[in-house]
Formats: structure tokens, C-alpha cells, sequence
């Protein structure tokens, strides 16, 4: 019997591609396109290709791939919820296709989760198609609610432990996740040993909004960190997050007990790794404190 | 006066484009190819590009660019060279470019280093045209021979402390320089004390050749380690060096102060990331275990 691969489905030679910055493009082989729309914020693409599984694009730049995901999920999720000591209580801003939430409701301690993501679209297509990412979406703990996240943070009286912004870039819908505003309400709404991470981009391609981001996380916070992890899709190969939290230090409070003590395995994360992710390359380091400028010719 | 721009120059949209197994690829925009030659061994391409300067390719493979290759030559130089207590003797296998030798020849107490490099055509492109990376390719301390790095290996009765080899990937006259025989050569040629640092390949899209490489190298060596970097221009952006020692540990060896000693100033490299390189992402440290296989589609 012959064996039908996916290649004798895809006749055409089909890319998609993500530009960067007109200076280069990464691009990755498409089989089919399996949904493309422009929702109320932004357009939506989800497509399947060969070698990276489902990808899901928003305003054309790749969120995530069914084979690297992890990279990004257990590392916006799993420092955070091992430097707080008890995180019960957990808020995600955007993190439409799930994969956030999903790591966030592995941790057994978490009592509530609630996740605010303004984009419907993109939690319906994950929904439907995108099942890696939001199998745990239907989970009792979570209050999913469709709505924007600025106005969520600025109005709601809930506390909690740990908040994870999980956004795109500071282009379209996601940029007032990126302003002195946002996160002094960032700051008032997280408890006394509260944590917060945000998406920081990357010390190559978008060093000035990772400047940028630093700068304005501190006009709330007085303990701020970055921390690093490599993915396949992402421009640059290098990309961080900000840590910002009321006096918790990532790595003197890194409780490494905790992670055997919880009994779930990760495929990225792992305590070593912990403490990796915050040593910062030497350029990145002097970006941080002004010592040098990006790159530019 | 109207400034003329780069762009101006280049009314082409050129770009050069690296495929990766056929289900990705990344691309860079040229301005103009500076050189394009077979050698006797390979494809030899010089571009300049707008956003990256200077890109040298060997067999439409990126081997580095004048904006990241500080990454590579950093972490292959600094992290053995301020592991063995006292390198005086370097050896380097390939890195036609220079920029090793550049980084192995800011240590002051290294008395000589031989460079051994199979394509005398990449030394001369670089010297001519990458001035970035062949700035220390006439320094009195090198040695710099144009001739097969394996029939060296299996023939010098020099002993080193330290030996790198800086090569491409193992296709082309690269391949033998991944085998178990030479691998048996480095140890031998290794003085008490010695370190090997052999360019690891990726854990994403190479997984399979890096563990042939770990396999191989374990076939001479009884201590052996991995470590990683990100940089700008290769396929997965988390990349890595395998490391074989005679007994010394890169953690437990790492005497920091010698780093600050040194007096020297690094773009990429610094005492935390030394140790920080060597946590690998846990789905590394288990394909090396066996635990689990290379990602399939």
C-alpha cells in the first residue's frame, strides 16, 4: 500500500513569511491554510505546514507553532510560579490560544485563574483547531472573559499573586499593554509578594522596545529582572521577559524544592535553566544601562 | 546635499536565502555580492547586507555576519580559554574567518596559536573584504597553515591546551572533522589539562547531528558537556559547543576572577552566562539521555 504523506496533499509550494524590519524574513513551509480572517482587532492566520505543525499568525507575525509552543508557555508560566511562594491566585492578559492558561492549571495550588483575552476570534479558532494550546481552556478553575485587558486592569478590585502578560507586539491592539499606565494598575492590582512577567521582545531585533518596555515597567516597579529563552520562530532566535515584582528576587527566592515537590515535568523548563535565563548576554546587560545603543547601519 | 543611503545603491531587491530541510528558511537582504567562488573545496560567498553587514556564506550556509558574530566567537573561545587554568598553547581547526583567532589572541598569556584551515580561499576572502573578523590573521603568535586539519590532527606531535574546532556543518569537507578517529587525535593531541570545544550544532533542527557529534566525541573522552548560545543568523537560534576535557570541570573549575583579571571587555560573554550556558532546555538534556527522540512530522 502506498503511504500518502502530507507532501502528496500539498502539491504547491506554498510559504508563509514573516518579515523583519525589510532587513530579513523567516519563512516556513506551508501545507494548507486552515483559517484566515480579519477579526474586530487584527488579522487572524492559522495554518498547518510541514515541519512545524499548526502555526498561528496575528498581523502576520508568528504567535506559535505546535512544535516549539513550549518554549514560550513554560517560560512566561513556570519562573514566575516557582519564584512566588504560594501563587493561588493567577491573571493572564491576552494569551489567546491557550498555552499559557494550560501550564498556569498544571500548578495543583492554583485556586483561580482568569484570563482576559480582547480577541474572541483567536480563542474560538485555537478552540476548534488549535487543541495543544487550548485543551485546558474549559477548565472549572479558569474565567475566561473576552474583553480588553487595559480596562480589565484598570477597573477590577481582585487581587493576585501572580499576572502574566502574554501579548503580541507593541503593535495593533496589544500596545497600551505596553505603557506607564498599564502597569501601574499592574502594580495595584497584585498582592503583597505579587509577580508580574510580560512578553519583554528580543536584544537583537527590537532592542529599543525591549528599552522601552524595561523603562516603563519601571516607572511602577522598583524590582524589575529580564530573562531569556530561545525559540525556532521567533525573529532573532534571543527573546526575554520582563519580571517585575513588590520584593521577591527571582533567583534568591527560587525555591528549587518546590519544582520536584510539584511533580510536573516540562519539556523546557527546568530549575538550572531558572537560573540560566538570568544571566543576560554582556550586550544586553549594557543596552539595560545605557552604556551602549543598538545596533544600526 | 541629498545623503545617499545604502539603499540608493542597491535598487535590487536582493535577497539571500538559507533553506532549512526544506520546511523553513531564513533570508537576508543583500546590497551586493562582494564574492562568489568555488574553491576547491566548496562555495565560497561573500554578501553585503542591509542589516546584518558583512555575511559570509560556505555552501549557501551562513557562517557569520558582521552584526552577531560576536556571539560565536565569543562563546567558543572564552569559555574554554577561562576554564583551563593557564592557556599558553591554542589550537583551532577551521574558522577560516579569523574571528576566533581574533578572540584566542586577546588572552595575553597565550604564547602560540596555529590555526589550521583546509580553504586557503576563505582566509583570503576575509582578509581582503571582512577586516572585522581577519583583523589578527598577521599577529607574530599564529600560525596560520593552509592544509587538511584532519591530517594535522593525526600527524603534529605538538601538544595544546586548548583546541577548537571552529567548523561548518558536517557536510563537505567539514564531515570528517565530526568522526570518531579525529576525535581519538584531540585527545592525543590535548595536553594535561586540555579542553576540546567543537561547534555543536542545533538542538532544534540538528538534533540528530548533535547527538552523533556527542557520540562520537564520548568515544575518546570521558568528560564531556554542552553548552549554548543564541545568535542572529542560524536556523532555530539556540545553538550549541560540545566540550571534552581531560578532567577539568566548567563549573566547578570556572575560577571567575581570572575573567575580571583578564582585563578584557566581551560583547557576548561574561561570568554569569558562562554558567547560565550550560543549563540546557530539558528536552535537550533528555534527547541526550535517550529519554526521548528529535521532533517528527
Amino acid at each position: 500500500m502506498e503511504v500518502k504523506t502530507n507532501d502528496t496533499q500539498s502539491p504547491l509550494d506554498m510559504w508563509v513569511e514573516e518579515n523583519i524590519e525589510n532587513i530579513a524574513a523567516n519563512k516556513f513551509r506551508v501545507l494548507e491554510s486552515i483559517y484566515s480572517k480579519r477579526s474586530r482587532f487584527q488579522q487572524v492566520d492559522l495554518v498547518r505546514t510541514k515541519g512545524h505543525g499548526l502555526m498561528l499568525f496575528l498581523d502576520g507575525l508568528v504567535m506559535c507553532s505546535e512544535r516549539d509552543e513550549f518554549v514560550y508557555h513554560d517560560m512566561i508560566t513556570h519562573v514566575p510560579m516557582f519564584v512566588h511562594p504560594d501563587p493561588r491566585r493567577v491573571l493572564i492578559i491576552g494569551g489567546g490560544d491557550g498555552g499559557t492558561a494550560r501550564e498556569v492549571l498544571r500548578h495543583k495550588g492554583v485556586e483561580h485563574c482568569t484570563m482576559v483575552e480582547i480577541d474572541g476570534d483567536v480563542v474560538d479558532v485555537c478552540k476548534e483547531y488549535f487543541h495543544q494550546t487550548s485543551c485546558s481552556l474549559g477548565d472549572p478553575r479558569l474565567d475566561l472573559r473576552i474583553e480588553d485587558g487595559v480596562r480589565f486592569m484598570a477597573e477590577t478590585d481582585q487581587k493576585f499573586d501572580v499576572v502574566m502578560i502574554d501579548s503580541t507586539d507593541p503593535i495593533g491592539p496589544a500596545t497600551p499593554l505596553f505603557g506607564e499606565a498599564f502597569y501601574k494598575d499592574v502594580h495595584r492590582v497584585l498582592a503583597e509578594d505579587g509577580i508580574a512577567v510580560a512578553q519583554g521582545e528580543s536584544p537583537f531585533y527590537q532592542a529599543q522596545a525591549q528599552q522601552a518596555i524595561l523603562h516603563n515597567v519601571r516607572t511602577a516597579f522598583s524590582h524589575t529582572y529580564m530573562y531569556n529563552y530561545s525559540n525556532l520562530c521567533y525573529p532573532g532566535g534571543l527573546w526575554s521577559f520582563v519580571m517585575a515584582t513588590k520584593g521577591l528576587d527571582p533567583l534568591a527566592d527560587f525555591d528549587e524544592a518546590r519544582v520536584a515537590a510539584s511533580g510536573l515535568e516540562f519539556q523546557y523548563y527546568n530549575p538550572a535553566l531558572h537560573r540560566g535565563a538570568f544571566a543576560l548576554p554582556e550586550f544586553q546587560r549594557r543596552l539595560y544601562e545605557g552604556l551602549v545603543t543598538p545596533w544600526r547601519d
